[in-house]
């Protein structure tokens, strides 16, 4: 019966890690393929920079014209996977004002994009696709879109990039300090020669605009989210989050936000933060990724996998090219995200949460009753401030080290608070700010 | 703009927890709502089995003509939430014959089906969404059969009954045994008044079907799955699971496996089982659920969150809502599961997993090998074996017991040397038999 059907063609955009394994399975599954489609799914051909042998597909599928592939009349559904925003965007719009469908994996182009992309896809009526841009082979664009699409969600939270969550839990596991943790996940082939867009936040920030989008129901760009990255965190911070039973994670972290004044607004940042031991992202060890959705009514779902990874994330394509596939085969399009709410973007000072601050002071007396007044005077309520001497390595005792560890607060406030305390003659420097997350008030 | 669209109408069958959620939903969010779908959702009518007041709905709105109400014109999408197979089965096929969308969550039905329900939403070209089926508030039915529709999934494994849950975590903690532990969760409303669905492992059975169903494309019921409850549990399992650093939970599992002359075969079954404590379902606590889905491209991915519940399960009920909504205003119809594999089911017999048996023996010397060599000739290869003295209360050694651990072997084999070793002289009785889930071989 499916055989009988007219094929549905596929143009793959790049032949790299996800490339190549997409390839493997429209060849490998084909008939089970096929059968869930209700047609057969024919690979048109392979748009790479150069065109040579010794790729492992039949060099006849491979072109450098990618204008020309995604244009073919044979072809209906385009699947970009060719890494940056240029050349992908105009290749994805080329393809998109053919008529295709599409399925892509590039986080950092949706995150630039207010939507001229998904509008675009209207105008033509066909899919557009993302299943692999956040978190890999994790399920989560699917189930936020329709599975809670009558749900109010609420946060989202995830540790979303792999790479810097091997240098964290590696520095965790054998105390190393960043630049050797971060030294080992680059022999391992975690981390890119260039590590800024992991190690700084970026392709997490990109992430956390495409779940912010379609969490909430507006427009999110990677240019909306605050962002930290972890290059800054110590062995020290690890010592003093197990003190506080506690680990460090990147997290990316989207929210729903409520103004003084009523205003809704939505935040999204990514910052390395303080997860308590206890939490369900703290056991998200090594080069996993698990994403955590708190909504009205379903409370708290959580998400794990591999988030990376050459097939890991061509299931997630795979799967993208099958639903799109069908479509075409059925005569329909998907549903898509919706951005009806265009709500504002919260700025980080409004972002509330709890801080761990850990500074080096004289050892004086009096000293701690100051540090209480700075915080006491912006309204940062202290919950937990403890007081460890510094000795030399002689063995002499040099200076004090205070750790304070707040209830909620406004980032402005405690910001704020931060200036203050380095201005104070006691406090020699302020030694580590670190965002506590995951916790009740 | 959406509001100038024609709304579309909803009926809900069955008013209990599950119904006045959704009812709740439809009418709170209902600006949100109408957004995400491009028309307004306005609810028609209720159908309860007594209209009385004192609802918390409009009189006008309750009905106990179920017939009449799936069939209004003005009806597009009928919300199935009365329970029992019958009599949501009819009103389900009467609402179908008249070209209405349906969404339910009665897995009891589902289960049973063979594909009638499916093959009746087929030929009306309407769509049929089931999402609170399994798993309540999780997200577990679209991600099977959307995001991984592109892979080959191998294995589905879950904890998917909070009362049976809640009764084992209580014994894990408390030590108590199975009847008090059951008499705490009737107490707290976890368990029912017949608690039969849930111990004796039903429930799971019906949503091992419907998983096994989605994740393999083919037609499993209810009745194909393999079922053993948690009843016979004893505080010494729990002891000995300690002993090996398991936890025991009752998981509903599904797989694919291939027979020695290579038919493809799958197989469905719940069972209480021993977990190590570092699997990712050994921590799943209390009423939680969790499924662990493993696939050839994508590895492990796990979904957890809140199984049961009125307002968990009525976020799933109102995803499903607002996209068969969505379809009807985009004039398509959402993807369907496909059941092209025909896949036969494999008798338990055929299935292979490690198994654990503790039996009390003679306390005599050769006991021990008499028992090994049962094992040893139907070629169940023992992993681990300890023999222990048992004393009675004044101190007096009295006999001992043998637990043994074994590789993997297949449920055939084992419960051949069951027998044997019930026959053994030497062997007073088998005190349990378990398997052992999780574990590489």
């Amino acid at each position: 019966m499916a055989t009988e059907q007219k094929p549905v063609g596929v143009a793959v955009l790049g032949y790299g890690n996800v490339g190549s394994e997409v390839v493997r399975i429209i060849e490998n599954s084909a008939a089970d393929l096929a059968a869930r489609i209700g047609a057969p799914l024919v690979l048109r051909g392979v748009g790479v920079r150069r065109v040579n042998a010794n790729r492992g597909v039949p060099i006849g599928l491979l072109t450098d014209d990618i204008d020309g592939l995604v244009s073919r009349d044979d072809v209906d559904i385009v699947v970009e996977l060719m890494g940056p925003v240029e050349p992908a965007r105009k290749a994805i719009l080329t393809a998109i004002e053919h008529g295709k469908s599409v399925v892509t994996a590039n986080k950092a182009l949706l995150a630039s994009s207010t939507g001229d992309l998904a509008r675009a896809a209207e105008r033509a009526h066909v899919d557009l696709y993302f299943e692999a841009a956040v978190a890999g082979a994790i399920p989560v664009i699917r189930p936020l879109t329709q599975s809670l699409a009558g749900d109010t969600v609420q946060r989202v939270a995830g540790i979303v990039n792999g790479t810097t969550n091997y240098i964290l839990s590696e520095m965790e596991t054998t105390g190393a300090d960043y630049a050797s943790a971060l030294a080992d996940a680059s022999v391992l082939g975690y981390a890119e020669a260039d590590p800024s867009a992991d190690v700084d936040g970026y392709d997490a920030a990109s992430k956390a605009a495409i779940l912010a989008s379609i969490a909430f129901h507006t427009t999110v760009t990677a240019d909306d989210v605050y962002r930290e990255g972890i290059t800054a965190i110590t062995p020290d911070d690890f010592v003093s989050a197990r003190a506080l039973n506690c680990t460090i994670k990147l997290l990316a972290i989207c929210e729903r936000i409520t103004d003084a004044d009523g205003t809704e607004m939505v935040s999204a940042r990514v910052y390395p933060a303080l997860v308590p031991a206890t939490h369900p992202l703290a056991t998200v060890g090594g080069a996993f990724n698990a994403v955590v959705v708190e909504a009205e009514a379903s409370g708290r779902v959580m998400f794990y996998g591999q988030g990376a990874g050459g097939t890991p994330t061509a299931s997630a394509v795979a799967g993208d090219i099958v639903m799109a596939a069908r479509n075409r085969v059925q005569g329909g399009r998907g549903p898509r995200e919706s951005k009806y709410a265009q709500l504002p973007i919260a700025p980080i000072g409004k972002v509330s949460t709890r801080y761990y601050v850990s500074m080096d002071v004289a050892d004086k007396p009096g000293v701690l009753a100051a540090v209480a007044a700075e915080f006491a005077k912006r309204e940062v309520s202290i919950a937990e401030v403890r007081q460890e001497g510094v000795v030399d390595d002689g063995g002499q005792r040099v200076g004090a080290r205070i750790v304070v560890v707040t209830h909620r607060a406004t980032d402005a406030a405690l910001s704020e608070t931060v200036r203050a305390l380095e201005d104070l003659d006691a406090v020699a420097s302020v030694a580590s700010v670190l965002r506590l997350e995951g916790t009740n008030p």
